[in-house]
């Protein structure tokens, strides 16, 4: 009997999509699962597919070419650290396994580095685009042993999303947890967009007074522009949606409080472990948390009052395009700040990242995807070391023209009480890097006055400590 | 040879002046430090007081009173287990051990869940007031075996700073890592506090031109009234103080990069993982480290241009006041919102949190020291359950009052491309926490559309999946 040339395990929707995805390309994929219902499931649903299901590990590892090159789509956590435990007495030297759950990067270091020992290659890689993406065609980010990955990139490279100019959404992230890590910022940056497009519907809705069919067209239309994205496009199809129940607009039918698997959260935490500022994207995984405190709001709402409510009296279409400015410049804003802690992390861990490539290979598949990200590698394209993307002169010119829109559309959220963190987290980043001087020197003040800390000074190298008293 | 009733481990200069401080309260105090140079020069220098030196941990050990009473002052983390394992052995059922390091409040629980096995009890206990708090006076934050805390809460007591009434700063917290936690919170609410102040100090001097001297006097001026607090205090002398070589202001001298020790860090990521949002917090901690990219910052600002300066033009006794109760009412957002936290963690972690006591013991010898805290004790008297502090009257009258100062400040700073991230961020939670409906549907709504994460209903229980396609 033949040997397959790759072999996944875990075959809850993801696991079992992916394999569908490399088998659609022509090969056979053994299968295999922890208990054997949902691999009879696979197998009985599609018979005229090549999976070959396997029923022990035992088996599933013999029925792999060698080098073997495994798949796992199993729960991230115990259920990676069991899987490896099962597989590892299983596996030869030269030996790859793939973990393509949503594990965090530090657990996908040690992981690679225990598992070195034994010979054994190990490969962390994201895959972003949800159960369809995975069916057709994700966004892949591989991190780990280069000669690893090479041997798993054919395949990777024929089930990867295309980009519009046609090249995979797949390329080598670098060592050990760099794919699992730029998977998490994809995702912290994913908080962020979703987070700034709830402002600017908040701000339109609320401040300007359009309703669903009005924001419906305005999505639609910005989605033609340079706001042309996936997220932009399923918001504008959200306001056309009916609930069949009650036939009223589904948005407003649904609950405002929002839910998160934790990674949004995890790329805060990793960014202030890196000291690598990344307040938008912290501000949106707040703002996920306020809105789960309904009761809390709904009784403050009842006590705490804010602005007198106040009819919209400027230039609609003129106050519509300043929140499109408001919402594109804040995009900049917050990838600017994604981009930055990347690169912190790059140097942190030695990585060695290519930013234009992680921005190339987020244009399809991902959730993130966008014409937008095209700018992204251009920018990297032109200077490789660029501290921030603020500084490229095609962002810069955007700041240029836009930061106007997004100061009046903070101030007039603020005047009209409707809360926007993240636009405002924005236009004070903003503020903040481009600061020659900030009042840090007070802080340094304090810091030596109350605890002998220490400062520098402006006018020469060396710590210094007053007698302030 | 009579035995003493405590015993100092780690004598630099916080273990050293607590020594002391214990001392000068009528104890002779065992004392003892990993290298003998550090015992000896303190006896060296305080002949005449019942310091009693120790020149091994046997001999330490044996010098004290059964149930031994240890306080250690090590370095926090490796020097701290080091400790403790060579403490250990010598030590007795009963005895208990007291952490005054700045440790984090994970690593207290693991210790005292570890060495109550033997017997041993395990206080935690934070410490505030710097070198100069912990010889005359700190704030003291104890957690851990309610038995141990009576056993050490005499000396306790008698060394912690007195609040204005009278009453000692010193009061259990909670079981295991709650005095450690608390401790946390005290300094994320510090750096909050610094960068507020920094904040009200840019905005003064950048948008109304104020001089230093007129800051001075600013600061002094409000140190008499709601805002009268030690950080407040210090920062009205540090606009007058001179710098000794160049006779220039000091504060214009000193560099605007602000360093940080971590626990600023670790309240913020502590709260993402509660899910307890702390927004203005975590921007203190990132303006913190934005002033530390002072190169960065000093290369955009030669790109990056903001809105066109102009001189102030409004009443600059108005603006003055507008930006005092900006700074108040901001503050009060700070603070609910940790209390909010302390709140979050007393659940979390079972503590039963007593947070009127808590502002009660931040009342003297603590950095965030302020008058202000008496209205929070008073609060939680009122109602010990009360979900957020901006529920409470007095500070509803305070949001009521002060926020359209607070937006007047936000919009003005904005408009001058004055950076304010603190200020933004509390008016924006301030609107968010009191908004019956957030746009959080929306993001609901997207992800149910490109994962299937599904959704509430506004009108019945349950999740709900839509078809979107």
């Amino acid at each position: 009997m033949g040997k397959q040339a790759i072999g996944v395990v875990g075959l809850a929707v993801m696991g079992r999509n992916l394999a569908l995805n490399i088998e659609s390309r022509g090969h056979a994929v053994s299968v295999f699962n922890r208990t054997r219902e949902k691999t009879d499931e696979l197998i009985a649903e599609f018979p005229d597919r090549k999976l070959v299901p396997t029923y022990t590990l035992e088996e599933f590892v013999d029925s792999l070419e060698k080098p073997r090159r495994i798949l796992m789509m199993v729960k991230a956590g115990e259920g990676t650290d069991a899987t490896i435990a099962a597989l590892r007495p299983l596996l030869e030297k030269g030996d790859t396994l793939i973990d393509g759950g949503n594990t965090h990067f530090t657990d996908t270091i040690r992981r690679n580095q225990d598992l070195a020992k034994s010979g054994l290659h190990f490969i962390g890689t994201g895959v972003s685009g949800g159960e369809e993406g995975a069916l057709k065609g994700p966004s892949i980010m591989p991190g780990g042993q280069r000669d690893a990955y090479d041997l798993v990139a054919p395949i990777l490279t024929e089930i990867a999303a295309k980009a519009p100019d046609g090249e995979p959404c797949v390329a080598y992230m670098g060592p050990d947890g760099a794919g699992h890590f730029v998977k998490m910022v994809h995702n912290g940056i994913e908080y962020g967009d979703m987070q700034l497009i709830a402002e600017s519907y908040s701000v339109l809705k609320q401040v300007a007074g359009l309703s669903n069919q009005e924001l419906g067209a305005v999505y639609t239309e910005w989605n033609n522009g340079e706001l042309d994205s996936y997220l932009i496009e399923i918001t504008s199809k959200i306001f056309s949606k009916k609930d069949d129940e009650t036939g009223k607009d589904l948005v407003d039918v649904i609950l405002d409080r929002a839910a998160q698997k934790g990674t949004g959260k995890w790329t805060s935490q990793n960014a202030l472990d890196l000291g690598a500022p990344l307040p938008l994207i912290t501000e949106a995984v707040f703002a996920r948390v306020l809105s789960s405190l309904k009761d809390q709001r709904v009784a403050a709402s009842k006590v705490l009052e804010g602005p007198a409510a106040k009819p919209f009296s400027g230039d609609r279409a003129a106050f519509i395009e300043s929140v499109r400015r408001a919402l594109y410049f804040s995009k900049v804003i917050s990838y600017a700040q994604g981009f930055a802690q990347l690169r912190a992390a790059s140097e942190e861990y030695k990585w060695d990242l290519d930013y234009g490539t992680i921005a190339k290979i987020f244009r399809a598949g991902c959730i993130i995807r966008a014409r937008f990200l095209q700018k992204i590698t251009d920018a990297y394209a032109k200077d490789k070391a660029l501290a921030n993307l603020l500084l490229d002169p095609y962002f810069r010119d955007i700041a240029a023209n836009y930061q106007s829109a997004l100061r009046d559309v903070v101030i007039a959220a603020t005047t009209a009480g409707v809360p926007v963190p993240a636009f405002s987290s924005a236009i004070a980043y903003f503020d903040g890097y481009r600061s020659a001087r900030l009042p840090a020197n007070l802080v340094q003040a304090q810091r030596d006055f109350f605890g002998a800390h220490t400062f520098e000074r402006v006018d020469k190298p060396g710590s210094f400590h007053a007698n302030w008293s």
